[in-house]
């Protein structure tokens, strides 16, 4: 039913449970079509693969847990129409879609911030009291940027449209935005600025939800992320993830996404070996 | 009435005339929307720029001319609405219409091959018996890409259906495509493949024609501009490009662009000093 | 009278104020004639210039303030004499002398550590109880390198001859230098080695001061800006240069400059983007 | 029989025959070390596997074949037991003995030059009148380097050794060798310098003869490929290497290889996609 | 007597006792035969020597002493054999053999970890009850790598063979091992995780006893040192690493090495730069 | 006498004769002081120096001669003053002196083309008849640069001011320069623009003069050497440049030099490669 709109290239490590078997369903939406800034987020699901393949360990000594103990699936990636947005939504919606009706949580390798907003759709059909914590740099919340409705500096506020109601999106690490998106925030997301530390403690309102996790990796440290479209200076390092994942990680997730991550612009390929741990790390707690 | 679709951003060196006084108005055009390969071509209007401006001496051995013997004027950039195929062709569209209707040829800077058909579209108007001639590594004439009409890989598909006309693309230094782009070429298209030789010797059909040049950088050799979106092995050298313009030099150009530099992707910057040298020649002939 | 010293190109993003109109002179100074190690500081102005216009936000979060609020002018760079030290510096002093002379407070982006000198000598005369705070990792304290009393190497040093009395040169972040530096360290200057936890314990003394700031941006973590002239390892991170900023947010500032950003050693852009952003912040304090 | 050996990884565009259905059977043997310069050949199987999916067409327009015309098996590659080059080698070997014992013809990615070695040698069973082209810019006639008798300096001496008989190995392309390699390739080898050019005249005596072809891609010039571990100046461009296929291109093929590409050296890119177009040209000549 | 093992070439800033006079004797092995993701690190003592000479001052402010007030001989480099693993340890074997007969200490830059083994072997004939401080990312207990008893990955098991006795490898800052590697871990070294913190707490064991310090650079986190071989998210920063020298600068060293840097991944150079300042640190402190 | 103007730094591979028996006298001057576009030519001695002993074998195939086989000293490089021009340019006239006093060939390696006056100097002294063969890109003709007299954009006029006769700088290779550069080389100097076909028709004038050989790298093709301060489009390739040498090897040459390389632009290495063998066989011709 889908797989026309799917191109298979490989799996990640350990990911190698049939779609029937598998609890969680990976799959790429290499689509960077409204990247304002630095474009190439397009090669980041198959740069993670070759990178697990390469040299990953399957064993995390944070959660004492090795990859091949979960059941997953990669189904590969979206055939992405470069230069149309409308279409290439609509296709990760319906592989979302697909996913969800097969009782199996979507697990989304971006591609940009955008392709959040058509994996969360079904999923807010099904969970309408759903709740996001998105893990951040940038507030994305604009009503429009350069007069367009879709695109990754507004999809928390499409994503907010469809939530039709206030304090459901979680807002971690945030050290960018306009003044009007500040101003927005207030009123309609819980905000935890810069850094986790208020966040962790205020973890009670998830306890008992449905929740999708958003990760997009500029909020890492540029240092340690260089390879993202938009770096952001002051952003958190590996060990607060980690510690993150520790406080989180019994609650109801229903699906995930890691976005943002482009490759080519480290030569050092530093990025996508970091990316590739964070993307083994949240594997083992969603 | 376009000035709010411009931003204005310093100009070329020696690019100093008013809009009102130049003969050439050149602008840039950032979009790299459909690039199916390797995005960045919308970083290049303002790379040229800062490179004139660096180190790039206004006077031309191979013509004896220097840059300010011309009337040119830098109009500034486009604002391209990134995701947005439809509305940034329409905008380039209204630009090029603007400055043809003043008098004016219009050159632009891509971003990525696609942009040549709203350039053209009302010069083909103006000029219904317009010829093209392509210097390009790609024939760029399939007649979908990822089921899309609009694609840096369809574009000269689809200004052979405006020309309604075969045989007055004359494509340059061709090296690739799929083997049905080739067959089409053959009954619809004036085909000179690898390199300039045969076209040098055929030049007589274009002498009394309105001329419409756009150039490719990737008919160059990759050794030399490895920045550019999709390199094809075996290209053109720069002595043969002068060689080219030597020929054209006195031809009648109504327009003319050069697309698909990618600065980034050549951490020698060496990509963009060869094409703001490539620019001074083409504003010299045009 | 100093505009033949000036190339004009583009602006800072949002330092759009007239000179007249303008609290802030901003002007580049891309020196980089005593390098010892790497050079290229010289493309510093125009790097971060073309940065804050592709990404950056106007707003800062951290001190709910937009660039927009002040009001400062972009002068355009200094023209360098490339070899010709004396020249160079004494071009400068003219414009730090026009700039102060005018009223305004001058704000200058090197190129290397030696350009503070010329700004801050006629502040001095302005202010002969100026104090001057240097984020560095150096002490830039030798009387001579290379037999030079001139260079990025001995810079603090004139100063400190300028200023005849000791203790007025509050120098945080420091951790390299030659041992007879720190011995002159000991008895003639504020000396916060290593990071700025003493520093900002001892304020007092300069509540009520004229004071000068001077970033070298190899105060910060070769991890974060690779991007400079002779990295040190085990700098400060982003979040502390915030929390000096907030510390010393009050204080009666008469000018100042950013130094040694080598954009172009840094492919990632990392160091240039995280540099606009302590830009920001700067323009924001001073 | 040989499968614990291979590692499967996705395939080479267009190679999608059956190890049964098979004409040519490829495979990776990514070893590199023996490398006394610049290691890294080991990443070229699967960096030329991606690229071939990401980029590149199946028709070549310089043969007027399409890639999909040829029953091409990719097999995968071959695990490396890296610093063990004994076991190593014997892994190839039993490969390829497989794929020949199975009426197929190899063709070896390398990895460094070595591996050319136990490729050889069961066709070298098979074929005792065995000839074989190198394409190279390297003589690999030393007897010994650092006291090690296989290495990829003295690869073509061993494949001498194996042949007993001089003249056998056409050495095209040759600039680079030590004073006594040159005077061994006098009386022991077809040596042609430089270039094609006389090679290309000399080709009767291999017109009736079993034909192995090995492509060192350091024969190309290093402004072309970069991406190599011994780049010598004064190389080939890719128009001469098609005009050498197209000369050879009826010869009794029975085995090829290509070598010595090292993707992480050249940040463009460029390297890799070359070297990918060649691989295309010469599975269609094979 | 070793003279014809070794290559001669410069020396490290600082380093110019005689061997006689010397205490410490620095040597490089840049062997990386049996790296297995990205090698390299062949190169690391002759970076780390033009590094030292270029940039760094010879005074350390950490531990207010100068290179120079230590008795240090740079021996200069093992000549390596390429592809052949037994021969060159056997050769830094007798180079370290030789320097511990001399009654001096050794201090070895490496190339990959398993150069620690040939080092250590013949302390351990002279120090039976040697203990060794491992600083590193990674646990290198696996018995065997790819069938090969000799690995990076196997280095400390082969070290734990030889010293008979459980507890006395103590590894600090490991984050990365398969699970059975852990396993081994808990039953017979000291294994503290992730960073130095309670390593810290527990040196009395060591402080009486020979130590030998081995420190792999990919103990740092890998955005202050990209240029490694097998980088692990979530490491050291340098400070941290004074910190653990301030607390074991007492101990009674008889040798040390420092290895995995491969300077050519990394283009800015930090990397290099970096570990050029945690050598300085280590002579100082070994 | 020289001595303390020197650092002495390993030496160029097979370049191992004492000074006194020395034909030819190689030292570095890597100053850089006066580029205007991309600095670093100040890394080129000692990474040529690095390269020549990593890689290079000492037989040349092209003259059938051995680095060996030449009577060279490898003097080390004179200490450069960083921002001190007069000094440095005094500094490298005392060693040419010496060395022209001693009855040797000076070879200077640059630095930037500005070293070429000061090393010809005494040579004119010497030999007032003597001629200069240029190959370079650009002509150097300017009067002044920034307004002054001494840099590489003047330094050939500065020459020909000394040498007080016109046609006695032969410039090959040109293709960049200022209008009234061009207009000043017609009258003053044999200019042979854009390749070297016109040069090796007029060789007489130069049969029975004493000739210095100035090489800057800029002549060769961007794409082969990206590695240098001001790249030009539509260079010369290797195999001219060895054509060039074997027309002119007969020559009476009394000193030669080679600039302007930039080693760290060019992340491939290929540039310092590709130069360290321009540099074999320019002393094997000498």
């Amino acid at each position: 039913m889908i797989s026309h709109l799917i191109v298979k290239n490989g799996h990640y490590e350990g990911c190698t449970s049939t779609f029937d078997d598998a609890e969680i369903v990976l799959f790429g939406a290499g689509f960077d079509g409204t990247s304002s800034y630095r474009p190439g987020s397009r090669f980041a699901p198959n740069a993670l693969r070759s990178e697990t393949l390469l040299s990953q360990e399957d064993y995390s000594p944070y959660f004492d847990m090795d990859i091949k103990d979960k059941k997953i699936h990669d189904l590969g990636n979206i055939e992405v129409v470069y230069g149309n947005t409308g279409e290439t939504l609509a296709r990760i919606e319906k592989i979302s879609q697909h996913i969800i009706n097969s009782g199996k949580k979507p697990f989304c390798i971006g591609g940009e911030h955008l392709v959040t907003l058509p994996v969360v759709k079904p999923l807010l059909q099904k969970y309408p009291e759903l709740h996001l914590i998105q893990l951040d740099a940038h507030l994305d919340l604009m009503d429009e940027l350069f007069g367009d409705k879709y695109s990754h500096g507004t999809v928390m506020r499409r994503i907010f449209d469809l939530m039709k109601q206030p304090y459901r999106i979680h807002q971690v690490g945030i050290r960018s935005g306009h003044r009007d998106e500040y101003a927005f925030a207030k009123s309609n997301t819980k905000l935890y600025p810069f850094n986790s530390e208020e966040f962790l403690k205020n973890l009670d309102a998830l306890s008992d939800k449905p929740v999708y996790l958003t990760v997009d990796l500029d909020i890492f440290d540029p240092s340690l992320i260089p390879g993202t479209g938009t770096p952001e200076a002051g952003g958190i390092f590996f060990q607060e993830f980690i510690s993150i994942l520790k406080h989180i990680k019994d609650m109801n997730f229903v699906g995930a996404d890691m976005v943002e991550l482009t490759p080519q612009i480290d030569p050092t390929n530093v990025s996508t070996i970091v990316a590739s741990k964070i993307l083994r790390e949240l594997l083992l707690v969603v």
